[in-house]
């Protein structure tokens, strides 16, 4: 099972994130690719740390649109969109090759990922964009999205991916962020979460029944104390459980 | 003797210059890299004419101002503009692949060409990024500059260009745009100067005398109607006078 | 009978429209703010040619998406909406009163204009910002659009306009400008229908039937000489019919 | 005696600052313009916040320069600076009104603020802008600095500043950060030069001697709890000396 987790999203002078306290947790990074976050030498940095800790870097494409961190859904011609996804992760494939690593997988961040799951025209534009770069590099999405349905039809490896401190609706969707029980605090009980439906495929929903999960990946957060040490517990649980916590790619 | 030009320029709703009319006269083109000029489509369609018209695309590099279009000199960190040199190659060298084609050699812009001239620290910065992407990419720049001086004690093929429509003063320094003789317009005269520049490696300097001048690439213009006839005059003046028009790279 | 126009979006290095060519045709220009297009030198002097030519200045506020000139709908947060429709006429605001004139109106552009038509929430937040900034000011819009209703209900002058160059549905929504029939071309026939428009508030549909189109602007356009030429022709059709051609504000 | 503090500078995600928290202890605050850093919402919501505590709102104009938080010196155009400066005044200007209070000075940010030091072409270039905008609104600036000599000189009120945590030559300038003594974190410390510097204007050089440092605003910092704390401290000690501690403006 491998353990990712959003970094390089720094910008300038603002700092986010305490990405070196992260890295011993996880095994894949999403490095922002300097379109909603991340400046060069973040970006460079962050691959040098990846490549110090042995973790295995991604690309995290997204809208062009720092202001609104690339969390704001754009309308965006989906040619367009192509290239700005190919021209994201050849430059991060330049600054991860000069750190001494290499862009291993591709994973679209906020808005972009959110649109991707439904939205089939734009998820077939970040899939165009993979598949024109690298055809070998992975694409990571929510279960059942268009954008993984769209990777596998394109010869690309889709990856599943749950998310650690969300809730899940009895569907298996995540619920929704403005509604009770969107967000899970307790990094105990979240370590226990993920043991499960690692080893059982398995997650409590909301109502408290049990909905079927399965992912390749789990995504953590970084962005603060209490995320770093959640992530701490989901990789120490998963490892008490014998399960084998390693990057996919 | 190579042909070079700036191309790629357009941003968005913004055009300039007729890159289309331009490609059948030069040998390599200058492709901006989105930091001075260049959205990822346009990057993405001009290597696409480049590669069609079987013309060199190499990466033009510049400060990250799209409002003053990489001519204002910034007084960067000299660790950041190496990753933002390394950040605008990578994005680069992926839209040219995508396009069928690859970034051969790599081209400072505007304000970075002539900050690069004599500012050993900028241009080492330029120098570092080239080296650390690929060893194997000529940088092009001005005779006699620092950063072609760094470039060649770092064991990468510096490459020197004259410009065809500037006048040189009695030193081959160019004359200050500011300055009577700066700037040339009569094609068949550029074209004649061009002859002799790259026949006898000489150049008429302003007051008149003879000044020494060699250079491997000619720099031409293409962003008016009459810049792209004069790019045609030297094209033809020199395959009339025997010299082989090809790229350096 | 008021004629606006869209002007000041060059940026840069990179020139958009004759502006200058325009000013004696139009009696208000719509200015950009520097969002989705406009700096700052080029709507100081866009003010001051307006000013000197006796033009109406309104404020054109739009999406910050440079890349997008304004024409990619984005699903902003409706407060952070409001503050960038504020900060956009404040800026103009500075740069008309330096140019010795001052922002009269307020017209959406782009996508946002297109948005505001029926997203009652970012119609509401460019209600917001302009009575925030000043509610004497009136908002240009499509009648029948959210936002000329949403801006009557908060006290604010509702302006109608009609298109001089797009073609009408017989429900007198403008034809979609990936269909037939969406531009016209030819200045003498769009001078008539203008005339038309004014005189018996009827246009001609593309199905030959009329429609009743009332408006207190008309909306041309200035971005080639084929634009300015029909400016020119419905200014002086409106004339020949005796219509007085003034600004509404 | 006035003490002034930066804030405003969060963006989008990015969050710097507690603003919050050093508003009770300064008196005038230099509100970011969006240029180096501040989106809309923040530059609005901190004139709020500066109103809610009746702390003077001044205008914190800077280099068109996100990735560089304006701490990189760009050698603008004079014209287009001036037109800059304009632009950013201005939106403050509107945001303010909407929050309740207004635009009571301007001080220039970061490279910008260094650079009107001694570049009489740049200060002259801000100088021109407050005046065109409003010749009533005072700068501030270095004691001696070609920015506040140019402002008298052009009819405007000049603010000399000193600041709290530096540390000064002999010859009353601040040491550079790059050396011993640059930078004070002894918040008992600071607070007592502060005292002296405003009682008998005199400061404690880094040789130790006593240098003649007179100033009408402090300027301190808030950028960490400990510049809070520092804030808070020399306030404190100004009042208990008996100074009289409030706005210039």
């Amino acid at each position: 099972m491998d353990l990712n987790s959003d970094v390089g999203e720094s910008y300038g002078r603002w700092v986010l994130g305490d990405d070196a306290a992260l890295m011993p947790y996880v095994t894949s990074v999403n490095v922002a690719c300097g379109f909603h976050a991340g400046d060069p030498t973040t970006l460079r940095r962050t691959c040098e740390a990846a490549a110090a800790a042995g973790v295995t870097v991604g690309a995290q494409v997204g809208y062009q649109d720092l202001g609104g961190f690339g969390r704001r859904f754009i309308d965006m011609d989906l040619i367009e969109l192509t290239d700005h996804v190919v021209y994201q992760i050849g430059a991060l494939q330049a600054l991860a090759a000069v750190a001494g690593t290499s862009v291993r997988y591709v994973k679209p961040h906020g808005a972009l990922y959110n649109t991707a799951v439904h939205h089939r025209g734009q998820a077939r534009s970040v899939v165009d964009a993979v598949r024109a770069v690298d055809p070998s590099l992975p694409l990571v999405g929510l279960p059942g999205s268009a954008l993984l349905e769209l990777a596998e039809a394109a010869g690309l490896r889709p990856v599943t991916e749950a998310f650690a401190d969300r809730g899940y609706t009895p569907r298996a969707t995540l619920v929704s962020r403005s509604e009770p029980g969107a967000l899970l605090s307790d990094a105990a009980e979240v370590a226990a979460r993920m043991v499960r439906m690692v080893t059982e495929s398995v997650v409590t929903a909301v109502d408290g029944s049990d909905v079927a999960v399965r992912a390749e990946s789990i995504c953590v957060h970084g962005d603060s104390p209490g995320a770093i040490a959640m992530a701490a517990a989901v990789r120490d649980a998963l490892r008490g459980a014998g399960v084998d916590v390693r990057a996919f790619a």
